[in-house]
C-alpha cells in the first residue's frame, strides 16, 4: 500500500478569474482602472478563512498584498483588487489559509452567548496564543503571552474571558502574527495593463500622398496635414497610414493591381524597400524623417496619434535583399523566391523567412526597426497579415518591446479562420480587426457582438470595427449607398469602443469591381494602393457631421466607453437591432434599422433591469442625434427611415 | 536588448477538449466506449499540418498513438479518439508539426496542374527526400535516395516529377520518417475511465433492520433478503444500505432523535462502533461477515449490486477511541471531544482528527477498512458528509483504492455549497448528491439540469437524483401526495441516468415533523434512523407498477442512458416541463406537468432538429407509460391531469 500523503490540502482556491488558459495567457485590463478579482475558496469543515490577494508587476520581485475578502459565503465567492498604476505586465496570486483563532475565537462567542461554561476552551486559546507568541519577539511576544496568562485567568468567568479574547488589539497581533495554518496559493495568473487607448478610439486611415490637389503627384507629409482640421473636426484619435517608406520599382504593380506599372505610377507602399531605403526610412516623395517628426507633431496638436503600418515584406529593391539574402526564401539556384500561390505570383514581393540560419539577426534588425518608430514618437502599429508569420515571434517581439515601452500597441490585421483571430489576441496583440464588416443581418450581429463582450474572449481579443480598409469595400454599401454609410457608422461607433474608417468612407464612396481573389466579392475600383487619388473632401451628400456627431458622442458618455457592458434588446421586427449600454449613471439605448432600403417599424422591449429603472417605470430618452426627446417605458413603438435617420441613439433621462 | 529566441514556435494547439483546469483535474468518460478528443490546431502561413493522439493508462509508461485529423478546415478543428478498454486513469496529450513535404507536393501539384514548369521545385523536392533518406536506413533509405534520383531525373518533364514525388508508397515512407518540423506536444491531460454503472443506475436505500415483520425487532441481513423478489421486479440496480457496523450505546440517540435512548431502542447506524467492532465488522443484530457475504451475493443473483455507506465518524465506543485516542480531537484535559455546534452538542459522535500527528496511521487504517469491504465484494461506496473532511485526503484516498481497483465508485453524500459540491466532483467522486430534492419549479429545474448537463460541469460531476433521502423529504411531497410521488418519480427517472429513492418512497410515505436543525423545512415523522420500522410493502396506493414501468424503460431505451443529450423544449404553459433525449435512433420525448395540485394544458414545440426529423415532418409518439400513441409534428397540444398521469414519457416512432 502506497504511504499515506505527509499533507493533505484543506483548501481549494477554485475559478479563479480574471484567467485566460490557466494563466498560459494574459487577461487584458486598462491602466488606472483597479484589476478586480474573483475566486470561490472553499474548505472541509466550518472554519474561518483568510485569504489576500498577491500582485506585482512583472518588472518588480517583490509582491505586495491587497486584501481578499469574502462577498457572497453562500458561493464562497471572495473578491479583491489590485492597482494597475500604469500600464504593463502584472502577476497576481491568491493565498488562503485557516484562521486559527478567529475560529477558536468564534466558538468561543457561541458558547458564551448561550450561557456554556467556557474553561477547556480559553485553555485551548491560551495554548493558541503561546503558539503565536513562540513565533514572535519584543513587545508582540509580551503582549501575547499577557493575553494568554488573563485568557487561562478568566478561564472560568466565561464573559471576561471572550472580552480577553477578543481584544481588538490583541486580535490585530495574532492576525498579524499567527501561523498560517493549511496555506495555500495559486499558481500566479497574468494581466496585462493597457494604456486607455487600447480600448477606445476613433480611427481614420489615409494615404498620405492622396491628400493633395493636383491629380497624379503625390502629396507630401507636410501637404497631408491640411487634412487634420478637417480630422480633428470629425473627432478621430488615431490616424493610421499605410507604409509610409520608399516603394520598390521592380515588377512594380499599376492601377488596379495591373502586373506593370506605367511610367509615373507610384506602386503600392506594402511593396516596401528601394535603394532610397527599407523599413525604417521615408520614402522620398513623402518627405524626410524630420518632416515625419513634424506630422507626428502636428497630429498630437490635433487630438490625434499616429498608427504606423507594420507589414513584413520586402520588394526585391529592399536593402535587405543585397545585405542580408539569407533572411529570404532561396530556390536551389540561389534565386530569391517571390511571393507565390501557384498559379498566382506576387513578382512585387520577397516574403521573410522566419525559419532562416540567421533567425537571430533577422528578429533583431525588426526589432531595431520598430525602435527606430516608437523613438521618431509612434506608439500604434498597425501589423500586416500577422497570421502567416510564426505565433511564436510575435509573443516574443510584442514581449520584448512592451517590456520596454509598455504603452506600445499592437493592432493585428489578420482576416483568417477564427481560431488565429483569437490566438493573435492571447500572443500580445492589443487589439484586432475583425468580421464586422461582413456580419450585417440581426442574428449574427448579435452572435458574434455576444461572443466577443463576454469572457472568455473578452479576456484577451478587443476589436477594432474597421467597417471598410483599402481591400474591403462590403457589399451592403454597394447596394445600399449613403443609407448603409450612415447605417454601418452608427453600428460601428456605439457598437464598439474602438472603430475606424478608412478614408473616402465619409464622401460614401463604393466604386466596386469584381474582387480579384475572391470571385463572389467586390473591391475598390481605381484602388488607392495604387494610383494617387484626389478627392473633394466636402463633396455633396459626405456624412462628415455625422462623424463628428458620433465622435462627439462617443467621448461624452462612459458607456460607449466599454464593450462588455453591451446588452442587446428584444424587438418585434427582424431589422430593428436595439442595445443598451450603461456605464454608471450613463444609460445609451441605440435602435439601428438593419434594412437600407426600407422603412421598418416595431416595438423595443426594455426590461427595467437592463437600463438600471424599476420595471415600468417611466422613463425620458433623448436621441443624441436629433435632440428629440420621448417618454418611454417597458415597451415603445420605433419608426426608422433610412433615407431620413438609420437609428436613434438614445440617452436614458429621468423624468425631471 | 534580449537576445532574439533561438526558436519560435509555429504550431499553436489551442481549444483541447476534454479538459478540466487545463488538466489539474480528470474529465470522466465510461470504458468501453472510446474518448473522443478536439482541439484546434493552427499555423502561420499555407502549410500543411499532421497531428496524432497519443494516450496511455496512467499505469502503463509507453504512450501509444491514434489518427487525429483535420474534420473541419475552416475551423482549424481536429479530432480523434483513444480506446478506453477498460477502467482507470488515461492520459492524453496532441502532438502536432509540419508535414514539409506534403504542403511541397501540394504546392508541386498546383504549378503542375497550372501548366508550369517546376525544375526548380523538383530539385526542392528531391533535397527534402534526401533528407528524409539521411535520417533513414536500410530499404528505406535505398527507396528514399531512388525517389530523388527520379525526380531530379524528371525535373523537366512536370508530369512525371508529379507522379514520382506522388506515389503513395513513396508518401507511406515520408510519413514515417520525415522529420517533425515544429514540433509540439500539449501537456498531458487526464480522463478517467468508469465502469457505466458510474453512470447509469436506479438505485434503492433501505435499512436492513426495517425489513422484518415483528414491530421492534430488527430483521437480519439473511431476513432482509426476502425484499430481494420485490426490488427485482422493481428493476433497481443498486441497493445502498446505511451504515451496517455495531452501534454505539454511550450518548445512544433514541426515537425522533431524543437525546437518550430507551431500553431496547436500536440507535443511529451513524454512531459506528462499540465493544462488538467498528467500521470493519458487521452489527451483531444484523448478523456476520458471512451473512453479508450472502447478502451480498443473492443481491447480484437479483440484478443488484451493493452500495455501502462509508461514514467517517465513531461512537464514544468505537474500538479507535480506546487504541487510536490520538485521531480524535482532545481537550486541554486530555478527554475526546465529541461533535458540537455550539450550543448544539452530539455527544453519540465523535470526528476524526485529519490533522492528528499519526495522520498516516489513521489513513492507512481508513484505507484498510475499504480494503476490507472491497474484499467482500462492494465495489460502491456512498461517503457521508464528505465535505467535512480535507479535500487533500479524498484526492489520495480515491486514487489510491482506483489504483488497484479501478471499478470502485464513490458517491459523494455532500449537500452544501456549489464550490464543494463541484470540488468532490474534480477530486475523485465518481457521483455526487445534488440539489434536485428541491428543485420544483420549471425555471430552476431548467437552469439546474442545463449546468449539470453541458461542461464544464459535465465534465466531472455527474448527478444522482436522490428523490428522498433518511434526511430529506421534499415539501412536495408532503403538499402533494402520491401525484407528487408519481411526479417526481418520472422526473428523477428520465432527467438523470441516475437516480435513487429511499425505501417508504414507493408507499407515498410522507408524515412529517417540523425540521429540527431548520426552522421552515420539514423532516420525517418516526424517523427510521432511530428506530425499525415495519411496512407493509403491498399497501393500497404504492406506486410500484409506475417504478417497474420507468425501470424498464430506463433499460429499454438508450436515451435515457445519458445526461448531455438533454435538450429542453418551448411549452406554452409555465407548468409544463419538456425535454428531448436522443441517442442514436432512440428519441425520447418527455412532457411533466409539475403543478400537482391542476390540470395544465398547453402546446409544446418540438423543432425537427430536436427529433432529428425534418421541420415540419410528421410522426407519431407512443406513450411508454400508457401505450397510447399520438400523431405530432413541429406544435402539439397536451393535457396532464395529476390525478390520472403525471406525464407522458414518449418514444418518437416514425409513421409507418
Amino acid at each position: 500500500m502506497p504511504e499515506a500523503p505527509r499533507d493533505v490540502a484543506h483548501i481549494l482556491i477554485e475559478d479563479v478569474h480574471p484567467s485566460v488558459d490557466a494563466g498560459r495567457w494574459p487577461a487584458k485590463r486598462i491602466a488606472g482602472r483597479p484589476c478586480g478579482v474573483e475566486a470561490a475558496i472553499l474548505r472541509d469543515g466550518h472554519v474561518n478563512l483568510r485569504a489576500v490577494l498577491l500582485w506585482r508587476r512583472a518588472d518588480v520581485e517583490a509582491w505586495s498584498e491587497a486584501p481578499f475578502a469574502c462577498v457572497e459565503p453562500g458561493l464562497d465567492r471572495w473578491r479583491g483588487e489590485f492597482p494597475l498604476a500604469a500600464p504593463g505586465a502584472h502577476l497576481f496570486a491568491i493565498r488562503a489559509w485557516t484562521d486559527l483563532y478567529g475560529t477558536w475565537l468564534d466558538d468561543l462567542r457561541r458558547r458564551v452567548e448561550s450561557g456554556l461554561q467556557v474553561r477547556s476552551e480559553a485553555l485551548e486559546g491560551a495554548a493558541l496564543l503561546d503558539r503565536v507568541a513562540a513565533g514572535a519577539s519584543g513587545g508582540d511576544a509580551g503582549a501575547l503571552k499577557a493575553a494568554s496568562a488573563r485568557l487561562k485567568g478568566a478561564a472560568d468567568r466565561p464573559a471576561d474571558a471572550l472580552a480577553a479574547a477578543a481584544d481588538p488589539a490583541l486580535r490585530k497581533v495574532v492576525d498579524r502574527l499567527q501561523p498560517r495554518d493549511d496555506e495555500v496559493t495559486t499558481a500566479p495568473l497574468r494581466v496585462y495593463a493597457d494604456r486607455a487607448r487600447a480600448l477606445v478610439g476613433a480611427w481614420y486611415e489615409l494615404f498620405p500622398r492622396s491628400q493633395g490637389a493636383v491629380p497624379g503627384r503625390a502629396s507630401t507629409l507636410r501637404e497631408a496635414e491640411r487634412r487634420f482640421p478637417d480630422l480633428k473636426k470629425m473627432g478621430f484619435d488615431v490616424l493610421y497610414l499605410p507604409p509610409i517608406h520608399p516603394i520598390g520599382t521592380t515588377h512594380r504593380k499599376g492601377k488596379n493591381n495591373s502586373l506593370t506599372a506605367k511610367p509615373g505610377e507610384p506602386g503600392s507602399p506594402w511593396a516596401i524597400g528601394s535603394p532610397a531605403g527599407g523599413h525604417d526610412a521615408v520614402a522620398p516623395e513623402l518627405g524626410t524623417l524630420r518632416d515625419f517628426d513634424h506630422f507626428v507633431a502636428e497630429a498630437a496638436r490635433h487630438g490625434m496619434e499616429i498608427a504606423l503600418d507594420f507589414a513584413l515584406q520586402c520588394s526585391p529593391d529592399h536593402p535587405w535583399v543585397k545585405t542580408h539574402p539569407e533572411w529570404f526564401y532561396r530556390r536551389p539556384d540561389g534565386s530569391i523566391k517571390y511571393a507565390e500561390n501557384p498559379p498566382k505570383k506576387y513578382e512585387d514581393i520577397y516574403p521573410l523567412n522566419f525559419d532562416s540560419e540567421d533567425r537571430a539577426g533577422l528578429f533583431k534588425e525588426i526589432r531595431r526597426v520598430l525602435q527606430v518608430w516608437i523613438d521618431h514618437g509612434v506608439k500604434i502599429f498597425r501589423v500586416d497579415n500577422p497570421h502567416t508569420k510564426p505565433p511564436g515571434f510575435w509573443e516574443w517581439l510584442i514581449a520584448d518591446i512592451q517590456a520596454k515601452h509598455p504603452d506600445v500597441l499592437f493592432l493585428a490585421e489578420a482576416f483568417t479562420r477564427p481560431p488565429m483571430m483569437k490566438a493573435l489576441g492571447k500572443l500580445g496583440y492589443t487589439q484586432s480587426y475583425t468580421y464586422f464588416a461582413w456580419r450585417t443581418g440581426k442574428a449574427e450581429l448579435t452572435a458574434y457582438l455576444e461572443e466577443l463582450s463576454r469572457p472568455p474572449a473578452s479576456e484577451y481579443f478587443r476589436p477594432n470595427f474597421f467597417i471598410n480598409t483599402p481591400d474591403i469595400l462590403p457589399k451592403i454599401l454597394v447596394d445600399g449607398g449613403r443609407p448603409a454609410f450612415r447605417q454601418r457608422l452608427v453600428l460601428a461607433a456605439t457598437l464598439s469602443p474602438s472603430y475606424g474608417i478608412y478614408s473616402g468612407y465619409e464622401l460614401n464612396e463604393n466604386a466596386a469591381i469584381p474582387h480579384q481573389a475572391f470571385p463572389d466579392d467586390v473591391e475598390y475600383a481605381d484602388s488607392e494602393k495604387y494610383e494617387i487619388r484626389v478627392r473633394d473632401w466636402d463633396a455633396p451628400g459626405n456624412i462628415k457631421d455625422l462623424v463628428a456627431r458620433l465622435n462627439a458622442i462617443r467621448r461624452e458618455n462612459p458607456a460607449l466607453q466599454e464593450l462588455s457592458n453591451l446588452r442587446f434588446l428584444t424587438t418585434s421586427d427582424d431589422q430593428l437591432l436595439a442595445y443598451v449600454k450603461r456605464s454608471g449613471g450613463n444609460t445609451l439605448l441605440v435602435v439601428v434599422n438593419l434594412d437600407v432600403h426600407r422603412v421598418r417599424e416595431g416595438m423595443v422591449d426594455v426590461p427595467g433591469a437592463a437600463i438600471g429603472l424599476d420595471e415600468g417605470a417611466p422613463y425620458v430618452v433623448r436621441d443624441l442625434l436629433t435632440d428629440a426627446r420621448y417618454p418611454w417605458g417597458g415597451r415603445n413603438y420605433v419608426r426608422l427611415d433610412p433615407a431620413v435617420e438609420p437609428a436613434h441613439v438614445f440617452r436614458v433621462e429621468r423624468p425631471s
